[in-house]
């Protein structure tokens, strides 16, 4: 079996595909064009799908004989950022953009499913092809996954290109690659009153500044300094009037953290402090902790087996370790599930000026990291099959 | 001159009158009806007026011969507060009441008008009566001393009813009697950024409490604690999504207190705790410090001839201490001017009900208080005008 | 009888004696020599006393008649501060000094008594002349009464003589004239760790600090602006390295306040400050609140009667009202059990340089102001005596 | 060369030498019997050595013919602490106690020495032993430095022990492995003043407070979350007496980081910290920050090189990756001038109870991990002459 020359095949396929999603892009969980395209794109090749959380599409590949199965995913969805980039393919949807590399996403997992199709008689085992919508939001992939998208699948890879990686270069770390992002409400219930007469009344913006303040120690002090941890009041709200006192502050917020562990007591830990604060002034804290995406941490074994996977692609010199970041990927939820992995693909180029960061209206993908990135897919899925 | 008997036949005159104004309040600069009523009485009394101010109305009695020029000044305006009384002459106006005793200030006023009216022969020099109009809002006595209100004028008289002190208490105690009130706007200007990396903005939030907390010193550590000073942060806003750093807080607050040096140090002390709380942080403070009522303060002089003018009312016994109030009054706009005083005059009767605090929704006036006020506006007219 | 003539013979003896304590001051509870002195004095005078209290004295004049029995009291300890002044009756004992002019009290009280026992045949009732030891540790009040001081007596006077007002200036003011005085010790407990893994102990300093912060509250928030309150903590002491974690932290602070409701209510609003703070933090805290010195509050009555006979010694233009000061006089222990009162009489002379303050090294006493509180001692002990 | 027949005779030899060290233990910089016996063993060996830092020895090998230099690191003091093991070698010096390991470092460097000397006409270059004292002071390297033990060096390999990692396993990872540990000394200076009127003072305490609370977001706010840093303020100190307001505050601490940038920044920030919350209350800071111990961070090459090493003695299944730690390491100092690396070698064994923490009085050795320790400085030092 000759991949060189079947993904060689691809290279175009992938660009003109990727060209297109770039000029159309469409908002998280209104990807219809983008479906319809992919769904022709599958019907072409002949592989068979259904379709999933609205418009999310899940191609199957059974090859020669039973095995495992492996799952490819790519996200879908744009962001609301209006494109500054003159190129010819340029988004043809105002106000909205590829700005996050998803049209790549797309496009280079048809790419690997053409290229897998045509070897489908040399495999053992199942291919599915997950194209996921609404990953900006963080919701697709749960959404998906509550339908079933996970059923009878063994692993997973997810490949996010990535701009502030040269194109060559590609990071499977095992581990904590992405953070958990939560979801903090607090409301501080003090009595209101006229503000000359403070001892009349309980003031709930003192009560929540000195909240805010004593947080700051929950990751200065209380949390191990080698574990990442994040938390960030984003919102403050209280009073009508300048001189009357305030009786009530709503306060939201955000976690970010890498461990599970940690993960599960933030509530605990976030809901002391609130309660404490509050009683400090006589007044009643009421704390919401919504939990949103878990922290994507890549499975040892997966990565392990992705390492030998893209050392075979790029050699010593292309397989870099990437520090995990702080923001979320829905990825984790997959990841929760079943054993895999998201891959870092770099797309950066200086020359060609796509070292934009990833959001930024100029953000744009070195395209040379679209074949690299289909490779991974194609290899992966094949090495996984055979080996895990 | 029997001024008993003059005042006796104002009785029915001034309660009548302050149930038509009780059951037509209206709010702050629409007193369109009350200022009609006024006139319309001050022209069966034969006393010539100017109108000033919109709704205000200014009557001037002269006397015999030349002398001072005393000034009684009753307010006029209602509130947004909807009447909980059952009473015949409830409020008609819905959402609208006399709460807070100027019904009674101004039929008080009508009917020492009428009393001195009949006197006038006996008298050397003037008397103006004063309609005012938008003290809920502070804002009458500023504008009506801006039209000129207090040309002329040697001294001011103005009577508050006050619920708290039994009907025949009454003080004119020398000094501060209410409070200045100030408008504090403060807004911190940081670095908004994602919620998840929180070192690549500047955090508002954290900075405006820190400040909060911090000017909590100002009243505990800095002022003298035998000068009251309140500074109440009413309003707190920032951020619009829980997950996004606030790269802007904006802060109003209030400042009150009775001494006009402090008063005049305050915008200094919190710019130096708003500067610093936010140069702590890479942050920048702009504060507006908007000067509202200056403290009422009642006059050596005034309040001692007033003192004489109530021992001689209900004597020794009659003649109470009342403590200072951290409440405005723009009474204190024409004190900041001429001598003068504000008396406070007791309405409270637990047997009538009339004990509920100002500006509450069953708030009344014991009746037999009206007769009081009207006496004390009489008498200290002509002992100011014999004796100053 | 005449007073003015035999007052007019005890100034030259108050002002001998007040020199000779000035040259000879001694700290408190160890007035060997003050108490020796006067005991001197009273017997030379025909006065019987009793000790009390260690170096206490405590002199009985007889009247006429039965009747009420007044006490006057007068302090006599120094303080420990070397003086500056250059005077011929400098203090000759290094490193102490009557810095607060209880060398005048107690002359003063002495030259009372000479004039009281000359005219002891008009008088009904008895006067206790009370020469009480170590008032600068606020103690001695204590001691005494424990002793049985006050037992059988009806009303009491003490004179501070006040360097902050002109000679010929009276204060007699009703209600609360000098603060409280308690003693609070705070421990926060938290646990002790290596400052380099603080997520493995508990940051007592940390919670120690948030309770500093968030107890300037109680002054500016939760206590009426119009009630002096002071809680000022001065002594933190936590930690033995700078590389160690603190675990525990010692805050020792004082409390002043006027009215006795309060300071009930203070040791259980800090206990919540500081139970909370610590809790915020998992940390413990152990609060003792020790009670020291009551308000200090002259009694409604007695000051009325002192301040006719203030009238009828300085007129109208020597009565005048004197604000309240934060500091404590453990005159207060005897106002708390009977009617009485503290009356300060100044001792003020910008010309003579008696205008330093009370504590300074060249404080000093006008020495006009002698004859002026010996007359008042002497005329408030025959009024209340013939009035009470 | 038969490395494995010449590593088996130092067994013995190095256990016994380390009972010997353990069983007498001392202070850093009073290494005295530590010190001579090095001598001998190296004087047995015939290996010169010169004196450096008082206690400390430094040995050379020359090989045959001339090429680089590598320095093999030992540290040889003791704690502190009073030994609880049962054993017969245990702690012969009261109070002092192993309870790190370095008996067993200094133990394995003369063990490497013996066996290198046993090979060194096969070597081309020199090998280095520094027998370095007073680490646990985080001051010996630093004071051999200075006196120029790394002159000349081309590389460096320190050992420590590891009782958190099982024998067998072995870590070499490359970058940041412990942390700087700085001394920060602040002195906030405000007014002092009696404690019941505040404001004619500048309470230092509560600017403090605010300092403490206010670095809290040093950590949480302003530095990357996936940058590790702890700043801990161990020390705070102020004030004589519970009723006098303190008018200076002194605190210390220490700060802890991987990233030389960002330890060339923490003056700064704290410093503007201090500032500005002095500055708020009119206090003043004053700021003195003391650069310890850098971060210790293993040379990218270094390690890797060594990752050969150990991959060589131990397979995939003994080389581990070890999390960088907080605590300091003075081989800080040497990594700042040449290349090279510390190596953690597991000595932990549970069934031997060899699992206590470091500075434990129960912490031990697995003495078979000290085999593996004088193999890995051994074979390091070869793999370094060799290939570097």
């Amino acid at each position: 079996m000759d991949y060189k020359k079947i993904l060689e095949m691809q290279k175009d396929y992938v660009i003109k595909l990727r060209r297109d999603f770039h000029a159309n892009p469409e908002l998280s969980w209104k990807e219809f064009r983008t479906s319809k395209r992919i769904k022709e794109e599958l019907e072409n090749m002949g592989i068979s799908y259904v379709e999933m959380a609205g418009t999310g599409v899940v191609g199957t590949i059974n090859g020669n004989l039973p095995g495992k199965t492996i799952a490819l995913r790519g996200d879908m969805d744009a962001l609301e950022v209006t494109e500054k980039n003159e190129i010819e393919y340029k988004s043809q949807n105002p106000g909205v953009m590829h700005a996050c590399g998803h049209d790549g996403h797309t496009a280079m997992l048809l790419g690997a499913a053409r290229a897998l199709n045509e070897v489908k008689d040399k495999i053992n085992g199942s291919i599915k092809l997950i194209f996921q919508p609404a990953e900006e939001m963080v919701q697709g992939a749960k959404k998906m996954i509550e339908e079933g998208v996970l059923e009878g699948v063994d692993g997973i890879l997810g490949i996010h290109l990535w701009s502030d990686m040269k194109t060559g270069k590609i990071s499977v770390d095992p581990g904590p690659r992405m953070a958990s992002g939560d979801h903090v409400i607090i409301d501080i219930i003090g009595k209101g009153g006229h503000g000359s007469m403070p001892h009349q009344g309980v003031d709930a913006i003192v009560a929540a500044s000195d909240l805010v303040m004593n947080t700051q120690s929950i990751i200065s002090r209380e949390i191990n300094p080698l574990d990442p941890v994040v938390f960030t009041i984003g919102e403050i709200k209280a009073g009508t009037r300048f001189n009357v006192m305030a009786g009530e502050v709503h306060l939201e917020g955000t976690t970010r953290c890498f461990d599970p562990e940690i993960r599960a007591k933030l509530p605990h830990i976030i809901e002391r402090y609130a309660h404490y604060a509050a009683s400090t002034y006589r007044a009643e804290a009421r704390l919401k902790y919504i939990h949103g995406t878990p922290p994507t941490i890549n499975h040892e074994r997966c990565s392990s087996l992705a390492k030998e996977t893209v050392l075979s692609m790029v050699g010593e010199g292309g397989l870099i370790n990437l520090e995990k970041t702080t923001g979320s990927e829905d990825m984790a939820y997959y990841l929760e599930k079943i054993p895999g992995l998201i891959a870092f693909v770099g797309s950066g180029n200086d020359e060609k000026e796509a070292n934009f960061p990833h959001h930024h209206p100029k953000f744009n993908l070195d395209e040379d990291s679209l074949a690299i990135g289909t490779e991974l897919y194609f290899k992966f899925a094949i090495d996984f099959l055979g080996k895990f």
